[in-house]
C-alpha cells in the first residue's frame, strides 16, 4: 500500500503584516509524519484564487488528508474550526483589493459544509500535551472561510474519500509586539508542533481504520 | 571594578499549579548577561515569608538590580510592573492558607513605591525585538505585589542605591492548554528571551553611566 | 388585508440563574408593533421539547415573521445571529438533565440553514440608534441553537414564505452582578427596546414591499 | 448639626466623544440624598485645570464626602478606584491638546494616596442590589486619575477630615453602539442608580458614626 499523502496549505501575509504565522508554521513542519508524506503549499490570500489553486492542487496530489491553515489573530491558541459556511464578507480588503458583502460563495451551494476531521480529538489530544487548543464554530467570512468551504465542497462532490478540515492559529509574537501588544500570541515552534501533533494523530487514526 | 550583581528572583508554583511559569524562565537564563553576574532565588509563594526571603538575599549578595518574576495568569505579554502599593489581599489562599483581607502590608509604611527600573523602554526594547510586552499600573494585591512593595521599602529605607522592579508573566502553554483554554500564554523560553533582553538592556544603561 | 402577525419567543431560565433576559425582554415588549400584532411565547430550555413547542406554535398561529431570543452572557449587545447548524453538544446540562455531544439535530438534514431576517440591516439600525448590537456567525450549540435551527427548518420545509430569525442578548446587570462581575450586561428594557426596533424595522420592511 | 454636604464631580467629554457618562449621570442624581445635601458640578478634561476647579470648589463648599466620576471606555460595570498614582502619562491628548508622559503630578508628593471612601462595602451594597461594580487598584494615568491623586493630597494636606474617592463607568450603549460594538456598556441611568446608592451607603455610615 502506498503511504498516506496529506496536503497542508498556509496563506500569504495579508492586511499589512510581513509574514503569516499559518504559513511560517506549514514550513517549520517535516515532509514525513508517521509514515505520511506531507505536500506543503502557499495560497494567495485573495477570494476566488485562494480556493482555485487549493483544486488545482487537490486534483494533481490526490491527497487523503487536507488541512488548511489560516492567521486568526486575537485567538490564544489552534483553533479547530468544525463548519464552513456559504458567505463571504470582508471587513478589510484581501490581497487584490476586493472586498465582498454579504455574498455567497457559491449560489445554490449549500449553506455550510461540516469539517470532516475528528475535530474534538485533534483539541483533546493537542491539550493533553500542553498546546492552546480549543473547537471553534466560526471561521470568519473571510478568505480562509472560502477556502475551507471550497475544500469540504470539492471532497464532497468528487467523492474522494478524503478527508478536509481548517486550523486557524494566533498571532505570532512578534506580531502581537508591533501590532497589537494585548492580543495573544503563540511562537510558530509551537503552532507548528501543535499542527504536527494534529496530523499525527489524524495519520494513526486512518493506520489503524 | 566588580561586576554588576543582578538579583533576580521567581515565586513557587500556586493555586494548585504545578509550575511557576516565571521561575522556570528564569532558570533558563544565563549565568552572565552582558558581564554582570546573575544570582537566581526562588521565593515561597507565603505572605510574609516570601518578603523576608527576598530581604535576607539582598543583605547577603547585595545586588545593584534586583527584577522579581510572577505569574499572572490572563496576561498577554510580559507585564513590566510600575507601582507595587501598600495592601494585601488574596483572593486565593497562599501556599500555607493565608489570606488576608484589605491589610496593609506595613502599618505606617507609604502607600506606595515606583519602580525605579526604566520600565518604558523595557516595554519598547522587548516589542522591537519581537516580545509582548506592556506597561502595568497594578500588580495585584497578592503576594507578589508584597514582595515588589517590600523590595522596593528595602531599598529606599537601607539607601542601597540599587534598582528595583517587576515582571509578570503569562500562562505557560501547558498551562492554558490545561485549566484555561481560551487564556493567553507564552512558553517559558519566549519569556525568559523577554528577561534577559530587560536585564540586558539595563546593564548596558547603568555601564554606559 | 389582515395585520402581520409576528411570532417572538424567548426561552426559560437555565444554567441555576433565576431570570432569562431575553423572556424578561419579551415581556416587555408592546402587543402591536407598526401595525403588526406580536405574539409572545417562552420555550422549554430542553433539547427536543424547545423546538417541538415552538413547530406548535408556529402550526397554531402561522405568524409572517418569527424571531427567537436567546441569553448569551458575555455578549455585549443583541448579537443578531446569521447562522444555525445542525448540530448540539451541551458544555452544561439543559433544564432536564440532558447533556448530548456532538449530535446532529436532524439526522439526514442540511449542515446548515442562514436567517431570513435581514441581518446587516437590523444591526445597522440598532447601533444608529444606540443600542449595542453585533453580527454572529455562530449561535452556540445549546438549545438556543436547536430551536434556531429547527424554526429554519420547519419553514423551508413547509414553504411558508415566513422570515426566521435568532437574536442573543447579553445577561441582565443583576446577573453580572451578582454571578460574574466582569461580564458586560445590558438592562431588559435597553434589550426590550432593540428588540421592538429590529421588529418595527422588519415590519416597516414587509409592509413597502 | 447641619446637613452632609456631599461634591460629586464628572468630566467634560473627551476624546472625540459627544457626551461623557459620568457627569449625563451625575445630573440625574437627586439633590439631597439620604438627607444629605448633593452639590454637583462638571470638571474640564484638561491636566492641571481639573484638579485647580476641584480644589475651588472644595474651598467654597467644605464639602464632608467627595465623590469624582469619570469615564473608563471597556469597564463592564462601576470599577470603585482604591488608590491614585503621583504620575500623568496620556495616550490620547486632553481637552486642550496636552499630552504629559510620564511626568509627576507633583514633584516632591507621595508615590500614591488610597481612597478614603469604603471602597469594598461599596461594591458590596452595589452588587447585592443587582448593579454591576467592581474594585479597581488603577485608575490609569489619564486626567481622572491626576483629579483622583490631587483630591486626596487636598484633602490630607487640609486635614480637613473629610473622605475621598473616585468611581469610573462604562461607556453608555450609544458610545458602545457608535464607536465600539464590541465593548460593555451601561445605560446612564443604571450608572446613576448605583452612584446614588453608594452615597446613600456613606451617608448612612457616617450617620451612623
Amino acid at each position: 500500500m502506498s503511504p498516506l499523502k496529506i496536503l497542508i496549505t498556509g496563506f500569504a501575509p495579508f492586511g499589512g503584516q510581513d509574514l503569516n504565522p499559518a504559513y511560517e508554521a506549514l514550513k517549520l513542519l517535516p515532509g514525513v509524519i508517521e509514515g505520511a508524506s506531507v505536500v506543503k503549499a502557499e495560497l494567495p490570500t485573495v477570494f476566488g484564487k485562494g480556493a482555485q489553486v487549493l483544486r488545482d492542487l487537490l486534483a494533481a496530489h490526490l491527497p487523503q488528508v487536507v488541512l488548511c491553515l489560516g492567521q486568526a489573530g486575537g485567538r490564544p491558541g489552534l483553533s479547530v474550526e468544525r463548519v464552513a459556511i456559504n458567505l463571504k464578507d470582508a471587513a478589510i480588503p484581501d490581497n487584490e483589493g476586493n472586498r465582498p458583502a454579504d455574498e455567497l460563495i457559491r449560489a445554490g451551494g449549500r449553506a455550510a459544509y461540516f469539517s470532516t476531521l475528528p475535530t474534538r480529538r485533534i483539541v483533546r489530544h493537542l491539550q493533553e500535551r500542553g498546546i492552546p487548543a480549543d473547537l471553534s464554530y466560526t471561521a470568519g467570512t473571510f478568505v480562509c472561510n472560502e477556502v475551507f468551504y471550497s475544500l469540504l465542497q470539492y471532497q464532497e462532490e468528487e467523492g474522494t474519500g478524503a478527508k478536509g478540515g481548517f486550523i486557524h492559529v494566533p498571532y505570532a509574537p512578534e506580531q502581537a509586539a508591533n501590532f497589537s501588544p494585548l492580543a495573544p500570541s503563540l511562537p510558530i515552534a509551537t503552532v507548528a508542533a501543535g499542527v504536527e501533533l494534529a496530523i499525527a494523530l489524524m495519520v494513526n487514526e486512518i493506520q489503524e481504520g
